[in-house]
């Protein structure tokens, strides 16, 4: 452990009521520690911290000036929500951040009264906070809703529909925009300044428009900077978009000049009436060189030496799904220009950032918009290309309507890569990839893979690749592969072949995706103990390998089907089509192993799925049950 | 049949290449022609008439300046594309339109060359045209991409999405904004005829220019109206938001007259180097006096009278489940004050207009905007409201993510009523209710019902209603009920019970929701063959009744379920809570009835079951087929 900050100011404030008795000037102390308090927690834990180091001031400011928690602060995305946690009565567990048993690294309703409504997928926060805002008008105990909300976060599509909803409904309602894309040039910060000064005495409706008058009689380097602030989020260059969906427009203003957040803050808490964005520029990372100087401003990081910003490398190992599959993208793009990649906003998170290098101009990153991103993948493939939709298990959830009806009821060939497939470990269950295997499964025409190992996974973006009779699917996991030898060029596999690894007797198991090798630790257990199992990789859930099931059922008195997903997916259909076929009248004691029906929270992906009972033992031990119960056998014959 | 228009210039028209050789004056009467053809048809069919009579000019001058089916034309919705399905070839089967085996009331890729992007959902077609332009700049045999899409789905943020992705890649696009939500005043119609003559001189980027420079030398009030006109849909006085995305703006334009929107056309088809939004104004219902002096413009109609435009009543019978829906939510909201009702541009769809007459401040309309309107009605909870979301079970799959994300991972009680579940008529494969049971069984804490019949629902709602615990849904099926006597109150059902029908001793029907009618017919039969077959209500998919289930599988040899949903739903549910407690090992011929893993085509919704093996014949085929298998059965004691 390293040596911890002082924090004086901090160490008085238990909560945000302390907070409210300070003074002006030492709540920029209070800032000071908390920022020093942020990036010594997650120097131990890892984590978001650039986001959370852009925010230090306005997370101080609002909890100075609103009155949280009966004020409703809702964080977007809640990558950002480290100093206000500290500042929430969890200072004691913010080394636990991530952890198992630990604080989220998101807000959390169940953690705290101080999280209203928790987040971790993006652009939220707006129609949340609007419906607080009806909640309160209509006598609900609520005082004022306020969302802070990123640059790219208002972007998306739900963040416009909000924000036009919100505009309409003329309630009283704050939007912080929270914009750290651009460093505040010193112009626009001068600028700012001398507006909130004045602001302080004009109702809001007057003072944007003030504040456009002041900017045309500004010299025009200063007017410049303030425009380009402006036109940068607003979409125009007159600021005027939110005006016009009904807001009161104020900004742009320095989230990091505490004197000026707090006038504005506390003008805009006595004055609105109706809707106000307030537009506060930040720096990700501000306040702590290395993640200002460092290109992707310490978004994500393990934890690292405070002094110099070196982060702890992970120990070698095999490569990540993801860049395998990256890698495998990009070898097939440079042997077919037919070959593109959509990403919505995750580029490296994806592995389509790999094959971006070699040919930028086939890699379309459509920002956070899945809904177009998988429509516009349809366009793609009805115009003869053959595109790779990447996107998260977790995330394709925002364009599920676009699957089904731009892509799967007019049987376009869109790939779906589908990376962070079931538990991922320290994101917790808002990033868990437990619904696609049902939600995909039940769609006419739609072809479903897993990926059992990385090797498999390059044989699937091949088979993808060659699949031109529909939309076909690949999932694989986050996180490190089993070390499996890479083919040189992937295979094209049958569709809807799966294979035997083992041949045994007595039981079976069949596995579907990455749960194989708990499924083979399961298979060896129970070969030490002198029952035979044959092990099975179904590689598609959609269609089945009825051959295989077959055989399965007819040869083995207790099949057990495995998977990293929800109930309704893999086993389930399994049990449909052994129903359909009559398979089950004889008596089968099948069994499906899924993820159990609530949420696994935050550890270790190995741990994850102990806690929901999916490990090797966990395997035998329902086999062996099943082996307790079982009459005859005929062997099994593939 | 009524007597048809004569149509001499439309005669000629076999397809867009004879139109492309009439003179302009001859467009003109084609368009006069087409717009006599278009009623007279659908005073035989019924359908959307209203946008298809917005567009008649617009579609005749698409086709003549554009060079379909090379380029390609994407209407948005496909509301409005019945007067291009008769100029596409499709003439000679227009008066089939939305009947069994006859057109789609949508675009339809399967249909015609002519359709390259079939539709149905709102605001897909601005994506897919970019699809369309990349594929062509990659050298795909793909001409323009053009998109036409209504002011209200360009208001949805998915059409943000894609404006805002086209506007950045800058690709030569063009998108008609058809806004048909506001007359044409003819100060604007002037200004336009005279802007549009001289566009016709002037490369686009100074058209625009010029444009803003003549609306400022306007007298005020025509300058009022251009600006009013642009407005409304830009979302800024300053026509700016689509020309900061990075488009060129042209408009508004008189989209009923043939030679501006020619010139505009021509002129956009020569110059255009990057994406191009031309701003139409259209009346909805042109041209046809009933339509345009209704509330509606007839916009969905049946069959009617041309003469006066006396549509052909229905005839009576039981309420429709939508009606009983708004009904049992007004009263529920007259005796509880924190209920709460929101849809998505849907209130007289979805019933809820019934409740917002009594209580209009209670029903919030989002407009197009299902994620919005999820994670509202989520805040809404958070709150301590009690909001009902009314959403169709297809448009809820556009909000899927913010169900999973921001209602059931919080375990907020959201209640969700799921109108249009199942098979719909008509409206075809695009609007089919097939998956929800199985994208929501999946969902940790979801409460997922389905009503039997319109009692059931009222019961549902009440239901509903008392259910703080966490997020739930009830989910009915378009049109009529049985005819079912109304409870006066609804009463609160105990969660995860579902009901017995008929005790019988040989076979079982496990219904969940509305086929219990031919579910019921069935047992009918099958008793009149002498086997006694138990009927039940299953209520609940989730959570399962399972006294009930195991009450059916220890005493019937062969129990069936059957439910109007995809494979992945409740049979399979079932399924996998049965292997779960080992009731299949000892055999048990259970069998699942769901939807075909195919689309079902257009026809009734009695026709469509039939063709998805799904009627009362066909469950006690199903029935009768097991048990003739079976062997020593107990009899069944509730």
């Amino acid at each position: 452990m390293q040596d911890r900050p002082p924090t004086p100011t901090l160490d008085r404030v238990a909560g945000p009521a302390d907070l409210r008795r300070l003074s002006d000037r030492d709540l920029a102390r209070l800032a000071a520690e908390l920022r020093a308090e942020t990036i010594s927690a997650v120097s131990e834990t890892g984590g978001h911290l650039g986001s959370s180091l852009g925010v230090v001031e306005l997370t101080v400011a609002i909890h100075a000036v609103f009155n949280t928690p009966a004020d409703k602060l809702i964080f977007d995305v809640g990558h950002q929500c480290y100093p206000h946690k500290i500042l929430t009565g969890r200072r004691d567990r913010i080394r636990t951040l991530r952890q198992k048993d630990g604080l989220s690294g998101f807000t959390k309703r169940a953690e705290s009264e101080h999280d209203p409504f928790g987040a971790a997928h993006s652009s939220t926060s707006i129609s949340a906070a609007l419906g607080f805002a009806v909640g309160r008008d209509m006598g609900r105990p609520v005082g004022d809703a306020i969302a802070v909300v990123g640059d790219g976060a208002i972007s998306a599509g739900m963040a416009y529909e909000a924000l036009n909803n919100a505009g309409a409904e003329g309630r009283r309602l704050f939007v912080i925009l929270n914009d750290n894309e651009m460093s505040i040039a010193p112009p626009v910060g001068a600028m700012s300044a001398y507006l909130s000064r004045l602001w302080g005495a004009e109702p809001f409706a007057q003072m944007s428009k003030l504040a456009e008058g002041l900017e045309a009689t500004l010299p025009s380097p200063m007017r410049e900077g303030a425009r380009r602030a402006r036109a940068l989020v607003t979409g125009s260059g007159h600021g005027t978009l939110f005006e016009e969906l009904g807001f009161d427009y104020v900004g742009p203003i320095d989230g990091h000049d505490m004197g000026q957040l707090l006038t504005v803050l506390r003008n805009a808490r006595a004055r609105a009436t109706g809707p106000v964005l307030i537009h506060c520029c930040t720096v990700k990372g501000k306040g702590y060189a290395p993640a200002e100087t460092s290109a992707d401003k310490y978004h994500g990081v393990a934890k690292f030496d405070v002094e110099s910003g070196t982060q702890k490398k992970g120990k070698g190992g095999p490569p990540a799904y993801t860049k395998v599959f990256g890698e495998a993208l990009t070898d097939l793009a440079a042997r077919d220009p037919n070959v593109v990649a959509i990403t919505a906003a995750m580029p490296a998170g994806t592995g389509v950032d790999i094959m971006a290098r070699r040919f930028p101009s086939r890699v379309f990153d459509v920002g956070i918009a899945e809904q177009h991103g998988v429509t516009f993948a349809a366009g793609l493939a009805a115009s003869g290309l053959k595109p790779f939709a990447a996107i998260y298990s977790t995330f394709l959830q925002r364009g599920y309507d676009q699957v089904v009806h731009d892509v799967c009821l007019q049987n376009l060939p869109v790939r779906f890569a589908i990376d962070r497939a079931g538990l991922v470990g320290a994101d917790g269950p808002t990033h868990a990839g437990a619904y696609d295997i049902a939600y995909l499964s039940c769609l006419p025409g739609m072809t479903v893979m897993a990926a059992a190992d990385e090797a498999e996974l390059v044989h699937m973006v091949e088979t993808a690749a060659a699949h031109d009779e529909g939309p076909i699917a690949f999932r694989y996991p986050r996180g490190a592969g089993t070390g499996v030898t890479l083919p040189e060029r992937g295979e094209v596999l049958t569709i809807g072949k799966g294979r035997v690894l083992i041949e045994g007797s007595d039981v079976a198991i069949l596995s579907f995706g990455a749960h194989l090798q708990p499924a083979l630790e399961a298979a060896e257990m129970l070969e030490a103990e002198g029952i035979s199992c044959t092990l099975a990789d179904a590689r598609f859930a959609k269609p089945l390998d009825m051959d295989l099931i077959r055989q399965l059922a007819r040869h083995h008195r207790a099949p057990v089907t495995v998977e990293q997903g929800s109930g309704g997916g893999f086993g389930a259909r399994v049990l449909e089509a052994m129903a359909g076929e009559g398979l089950l009248d004889t008596g089968l004691a099948v069994r499906t192993m899924t993820l159990p029906d609530r949420l696994i929270h935050q550890a270790s992906p190995a741990e994850m799925y102990e806690d929901a009972g999916l490990n090797a033992l966990d395997i035998a031990a329902r086999v062996r049950m099943s082996v307790e119960r079982r009459e005859t056998v005929v062997p099994f014959r593939a």
